[in-house]
């Protein structure tokens, strides 16, 4: 199964002139360690459930952020999913507001009030520890130089915040692969912004003008994936402990995407994140360098030059290169995370 | 000829599900009253000839503005072009700085340090009216209410400085069909910006916003369309006054493309908006909202947001209707310019 999807990926690939030959994780014989950095919200905890089942990948904590729900709200959430795996996972919690810009009201009509989908989920047993998100950050990335994976799924506060408090972490980190943006196609905030990039835009823009490898998981891909009820439905039947509260928690924001006129399948988002880490092969790329805009009608665009821009494009020549996923085999995609649900 | 082009084009509209079907102007009896308002600039100048040349077109004035060149050379070069015709069109000097933002050096290295590619011209014999370019504007309008179609190929201050002094102008022309902007392409100052636009964003966010019928002929058509020497030198051969001309001024312009990877053909972005003028039915166009950010990164990017957009997206949702040209049968409008000017 794996194989001949690798093997229909790089055909399309190859077809679309775009390189996609690059080693696929699930492959390898240690799991990828990660730090999840999300505010959940219904896709970060499909997300999150993801990487926490996966065999390819080593949770070795989660950071919260505000986002698609206040603070408390999203590491309650947080700590509630690791109660329900029964993992010994680190949560510590992370950024309530902006870096810059002002905290705006949490989008309640997508994700619920608690951010959850309103299912009158019970308080989590787990308690976070002591460090903030930045400095948890910070401290696992000296542990374990050069191993961990970031994979911010919010509003980028956090890594901005880890980025101030530790010049090294560059040096100190694997690499970041970020749910959020929007290169060539339309944003949802705005005709140009995506939510997670125009929840904290200066902190998106440090994170794109650091030198360290990033690779963009946005609308272009995230988009294309549209999740239906006969595959949670499936996956409740498979492991009914982590398949019912997924079909439980969607039920909200599923009604969210109906009332957008999006059927037949709602966007799942944060989950694209995860599964480009188990497996890059699923996804196209082109290097391209991105900025963000602080602020005014472009506020949150990602702004993205594919290749290398010329000289006079100043803003953009002087960037470091990104990894932009512009093409993603939905199915597989999904077939993925069907069975890695259903263990 | 002109009939199987149409329906040509209707059958790819169709096909592509864009709506198409629009009278062609070129039909009518009665030629299309139109002020070019231009900063001449090789481009332009193919513009403007083509009009004079059409006669699909009746051109009551030409109006310039800083931009590929400075004012006085912009003001100039359109004299030389009537005198070169030798038709008695009134040429109006315009605006010599954008609105709000400083002028910048124009890109001689584009045009040329004269904006007609540095081949020698004479200093013309025609003289400018005495009125401003916005005044001559104005005044047309009241002579003609709800005959004028605005052809802007240059930044959109005096369109704007119009607007100022005569509010009910929306209500007096008929349209306005300008250059500029780009809707799903990148632009060409800036990974979002087009040369017009950023000329001046602050005075084309006003054209954009008043309520009158405006289609924008941007860079999503104006590089599909690539002019190579062969049919240059049709035209020299068939015209040779004006063929002859054209091939002079455009030797510096193509060095330029050729400088930048355009081989095989360079770009003549104003014409496109002419073509538009004579034949609307080589154009796919879909109807959107359209507003444009003046500063930071994104200076100059015309925001596009296809169809009607959600009410959230507050800017574009009370910005009126504006119809973006997405599609253009570049052979018919290559085979349009040179049949024109080979008249």
């Amino acid at each position: 199964m794996k194989m001949s999807l690798k093997i229909r990926t790089i055909t399309v690939a190859v077809a679309l002139g775009i390189c996609a030959v690059v080693p696929t994780h699930a492959e390898e014989s240690t799991p990828v360690k990660v730090i999840i950095d999300a505010d959940p919200g219904v896709d970060d905890a499909m997300a999150i459930l993801f990487a926490l089942q996966s065999p390819a990948v080593e949770v070795i904590g989660i950071t919260t952020v505000f986002g698609n729900t206040a603070i408390d709200n999203a590491t309650a959430n947080a700590l509630t999913l690791v109660d329900l795996v029964g993992a010994s996972v680190p949560v510590a919690r992370g950024a309530e507001h902006p870096l810059v810009k002002d905290l705006r009201e949490p989008p309640a009509f997508v994700h619920g009030a608690d951010g959850l989908g309103e299912v009158g989920l019970q308080k989590p047993v787990g308690k976070v520890i002591e460090k903030a998100a930045a400095q948890f950050i910070v401290d696992m990335a000296r542990q374990y130089p050069g191993e961990i994976t970031l994979v911010p799924v919010g509003p980028l506060t956090n890594i901005a915040l880890a980025l101030g408090i530790e010049p090294r972490l560059p040096q100190l980190i694997k690499e970041v692969v970020l749910m959020g943006g929007a290169a060539r196609v339309e944003g949802n905030v705005s005709p140009v912004a995506e939510a997670n990039i125009f929840g904290d835009p200066h902190a998106a823009d440090i994170v794109f003008k650091t030198p360290w490898r990033v690779t963009m998981v946005g609308l272009d891909v995230t988009t294309r994936v549209r999740m239906e009820d006969d595959l949670l439905e499936r996956i409740a039947k498979a492991n009914p402990k982590l398949g019912e509260f997924i079909w439980s928690i969607t039920r909200f924001y599923k009604k969210f995407y109906e009332s957008r006129g999006v059927y037949g399948g709602f966007y799942v988002h944060d989950p694209s994140a995860i599964a480009y880490v188990i497996d890059p092969g699923l996804f196209e790329t082109e290097t391209a360098r991105v900025r963000v805009v602080p602020e005014g009608l472009a506020e949150g665009q990602t702004i993205t030059a594919i290749g290398t821009p010329p000289a006079f494009w100043t803003a953009w020549y002087q960037a470091p290169d990104v990894e932009v996923c512009l093409g993603v085999d939905a199915e597989a995609m999904l077939a993925l995370y069907e069975s890695t649900l259903s263990r």
